[in-house]
């Protein structure tokens, strides 16, 4: 199943996706949370209708750094002998369609298209073989990163955490086989990044298993899975959008702030 | 004022901390929540009755590494030319009289004690002049370090991040000025660090500015301005204690998880 969340006239739901095509999707809006038992409405609204939002409220967002051997290899980076994990703050969270807000401390912005875990059950010191158990779903997103400010900066809250610099959608993907999917990033059409996550270093279980080995991961919070080889500039003006197989397409434009 | 949140009978208040002595001090329960108007309702309970909780609910807490120069010399690391940020996740907030869980991927726990600022106002990009109108007041922090696995991995994620590394309290005081106060650390009742907020490189001031200049910080968001020298290693058994001039003091125990 699909999972968005999504505002009309004022009023934010989560909605289930049906439907085919551009203009042929409804969303049936849920009762309820979408992490517990949940029901449809039955009540259906047009897909093009509404404002899509980010598709979770992460408490918080766990992202991975150097993942794919090739996209570490373009950045002059070592393949890291343990993963790079890092936070991206709830407050860089936007949704598909929402726009990214060029940072005015950098002049060096870069996309980096990412499978996004969606966790779905309060956990820690998850084994292995139960990490199917707390994955409510998948979504696309964009690691956007002030690749200057990243270089300068030793550590990335402000590189990889400014305001606009995660998003995440278009909707939850709940039924899926995260192992060998294409990801693709393209920049106003035009293909920049494409790999496939069979190509990451170290699997969702191993990063569910690294990250909960410390931490509490909460209902809704987001694993970012890093990114594939061809990461690259983004300008103002510029659309972005992050493919995934099996989930949709998430668009950006990049805008100037203020 | 001092104010604290608390749980009494398993209801969650915040109150304001009046009278004087260990024995002595009461809570005058709050009605409404501080950041906003709020009243004292002339309810008063004994703070000996009560738990202490985080007096903060940060949506994050951004901390400040290297920020005194003996600190960055004793660990070997140059003063850096820009302010190192990173964050701790909610999930690591713990409370006054909390224990610390010893992280089971560690052999070197470190306390950190630094003075924390807890923001008031939502805020973005804030002029120098203007940062006192979006300070709520102040708390002591001990930025607890897995230091084996913050030198193992690039970014501190795990390292600072894990449950219970983030303790705050014991309460709020929003009447102080924070400029040259002293900090210090015991450990089983031993100083282990001792410092005064005049010695940090980069003021209060500068570190509001620099951090919302890339992101918005939301009432009961928490920024941790760098501990002085003097870090030094946790033992489960430990009683650890930061207490920062006109504030009070914050004491945690390291126990073995589990």
């Amino acid at each position: 199943m699909r999972i968005a969340r999504f505002s009309i006239d004022g009023n934010v739901a989560f909605g289930a996706v049906e439907g085919e095509g551009p203009d042929g999707l409804v969303l049936d809006i849920i009762k309820g949370i979408p992490y517990a038992e949940f029901e449809l409405s039955g009540t259906k609204v047009p897909l093009n209708k509404v404002r899509l939002l980010p598709p979770v409220l992460p408490n918080k967002v766990v992202a991975i750094g150097r993942n794919y051997a090739e996209h570490a290899a373009e950045l002059g980076n070592e393949v890291p002998d343990v993963p790079v994990a890092f936070f991206k703050p709830t407050t860089s969270v936007i949704g598909s369609g929402d726009a990214i807000e060029y940072p005015s401390f950098s002049n060096e912005l870069h996309h980096e298209a990412e499978l996004a875990v969606v966790i779905g059950r309060m956990c820690r010191e998850v084994p292995r073989e139960r990490v199917k158990d707390v994955v409510f779903g998948y979504t696309c997103a964009n690691d956007v990163t002030a690749r200057d400010v990243q270089k300068r900066e030793k550590q990335w809250a402000r590189a990889k955490g400014f305001d606009t610099s995660c998003p995440l959608g278009p909707w939850v993907e709940t039924d899926l086989d995260p192992h060998d999917l294409t990801i693709q990033a393209t920049v106003n059409g035009e293909q920049r990044q494409l790999g496939r996550t069979s190509d990451m270093i170290r699997s969702i279980e191993d990063l569910v298993v690294h990250i909960t080995e410390a931490m509490t991961l909460l209902p809704g919070d987001v694993i970012l899975t890093g990114t594939p080889a061809g990461v690259g500039p983004l300008h103002v003006g510029d659309e972005v959008a992050v493919t995934i197989e099996g989930i949709g397409t998430l668009t950006n434009k990049v805008i100037k702030r203020g």
